[in-house]
């Protein structure tokens, strides 16, 4: 855990929103930028399924973030100007209570005995911590992949308390091929004999199940056409696998070997399982019973919608949905769809696309 | 194995394109129609990575083939004028050798060392049966997916022995997505602890990898705008999964369960593998150096190039590509994109779109 990381303590019982509890959570965050008034310059970040709440360096934690290139001072999410805060999701495994913490009430992790995790919950830990920072108001919410759903389940369930709406690379709801991906990932842990239905050695981990979602992760998370232009079909050397005729000498095999390797020991595999499930379960039309009806209860002065033309987990129509959506009761709304060759990664890796339209919402909207 | 499968042995050394041999193998293959002349109307069918040589019903064997609907009685691959011969790959399990043969010198099944397996091979086995009947030559040479490739192979090392190529969702070496996708499905079998190096049981096979895989090809045969029309957020019934936390409830869940149930066991895994591998290692340019050179050894009279929109492992603009390559030496070439839904499995299951497109080929073209 980085030395950055603050923590919000949640007083007794959590109810989480398809049913159960957790009993006095933690809320991992970080802030950057000071804060002014009650929230008039505050910026909350919802981040994806893996990242931690460190998105950015710090005095107390000098490591890059995962959005570095994005919060900093005269970066789009100006430090200078905003109080930024990033939180760790609830169910995450990088200080906020999660299926790898302990259960106060038995003293073991909870592991499969965490409740069904929704991003409404995560959304909730945002509203916790946001309380515990004594913030009243939001000028916006932020939210990628993953996140941006978070932070439609935030908006809906605090309307009016942030007056601005980012959704980068996300959607309303999840498309079945989505779900086919994340269910089949799923499928690759639990398949692992390590895994042994949640209750496995965290020393020893099911490896080769996460190993292996991470490469499906991988291929839908960037794009065919980047990945022709990067890749073709250009061949690493094989020595040393003579014996191993099913060596992947590809660079692209490699390429995602790399990635597998990277990934390995991160992430607790309990804590990926029930985010992803969550993932594939919000539906913002539970919202009232239909997205019409979700859109309805949202008060929101201004949004901003960005999503990628070579995203398959997200695709653009779900974006222009999206955006279509809260034009209906938000009367600013920018739509951006961008021509970024990555693939659904774009927001991380494709910073020029992805700046000059953050830091446009910004500045159109800075107070 | 069906009634209707007939067999071609090789006899003595057959060489294998990437080195090493086959001692004496055996081709599987069926027919329907009556041979005419010396080929003049025989249609040579190559097929994709997984099915038999049982492409339609016989009277030798009624049960349905993989390609029931195309082949028959005034269909478009039409038994009252044709002669239509499908060949099951070299490599695969349905007779022709592969790697879960014995292999002759040992006495022993081949597994992995069965030699490096290409699409050359393939051909090379279409080309035994081809002589084997007495033929000298072929109307057309037709081949789907895989199958795609295996005929082209076919016509650049026998120029002029088929008057006709076509050439249904392929492509003329694999793109790093499709590659990706592919080195990751072989990955999940080889992690299974049952494949055991190759080794396994035959009797107790890696089916746990062998389903993981058969799911992700699934989740890239089809198409999300088929899936987002059939399923949506559809739900299945849940009863009886209180225990499981990850049990799929999303009908597309269910989809891809079912088809994973449906396929296990009907295919050897280290068949797979080698088949999954040669599909990844084919590359057309290799005939000479570049795409044109392969495509200047050619010698069809016509061809017709089929494909789909929405299909992601064998993409649009590599069907155009292979059309465009095709017409630098072709007179007489049909390019035909379809707008069909289904994806990479259309030619199997949209049959009304296909039917049209290859019947028109032989109306044009027939003797």
């Amino acid at each position: 855990m980085s030395t950055s990381t603050r923590y919000a303590k949640v007083t007794g019982r959590f109810p989480m929103h398809r049913g159960g509890f957790l009993e006095s959570p933690t809320v991992a965050y970080e802030t950057w930028g000071t804060l002014r008034g009650k929230g008039e310059n505050a910026i909350l970040l919802f981040t994806g399924l893996s990242p931690s709440a460190h998105a950015a360096s710090s005095p107390d934690n000098p490591a890059a973030g995962w959005w570095e290139e994005m919060i900093g001072s005269g970066l789009p999410l100006d430090t200078d100007r905003y109080f930024v805060i990033c939180v760790n999701s609830i169910g995450s495994c990088f200080g906020s209570t999660g299926p790898a913490s302990i259960d106060p009430l038995t003293g073991e992790r909870y592991r499969l005995g965490f409740p069904v995790l929704s991003l409404e919950d995560v959304a909730e830990g945002g509203y916790q911590v946001a309380r515990h920072l004594g913030l009243e108001t939001l000028h916006t919410t932020i939210g990628c992949s993953m996140g941006g759903m978070s932070a439609l389940a935030f908006c809906v369930r605090h309307p009016g308390f942030s007056a601005g709406l980012i959704s980068v690379s996300s959607a309303t709801r999840a498309l079945p091929f989505s779900i086919a991906v994340r269910s089949l990932q799923r499928e690759m842990i639990r398949q692992d004999p390590k895994w042994k239905a949640g209750n496995y050695d965290p020393a020893d981990p099911p490896i080769a199940g996460q190993r292996l979602a991470r490469k499906l992760g991988m291929i839908t998370y960037r794009s065919a056409k980047e990945w022709e232009q990067r890749f073709g079909r250009e061949r690493v050397s094989s020595e040393g696998y003579d014996g191993d005729p099913f060596h992947g000498d590809f660079s692209v095999e490699s390429y995602l070997e790399m990635h597998a390797n990277r990934f390995t020991g991160q992430f607790d595999p309990n804590c990926y399982l029930y985010l992803s499930r969550a993932s594939d379960l919000f539906d913002f039309a539970e919202h009232g019973g239909s997205l019409e009806s979700g859109f309805s209860k949202l008060k929101l002065a201004r949004a901003q919608v960005i999503g990628v033309e070579t995203d398959i987990l997200f695709p653009m129509h779900q974006q222009k949905q999206l955006a279509d959506g809260l034009s209906t009761v938000v009367t600013e709304v920018q739509y951006v769809p961008l021509a970024c060759i990555r693939g659904h990664d774009s927001f991380l890796v494709d910073m020029d696309a992805f700046r000059p339209v953050i830091g446009g919402y910004f500045d159109t909207f800075a107070h």
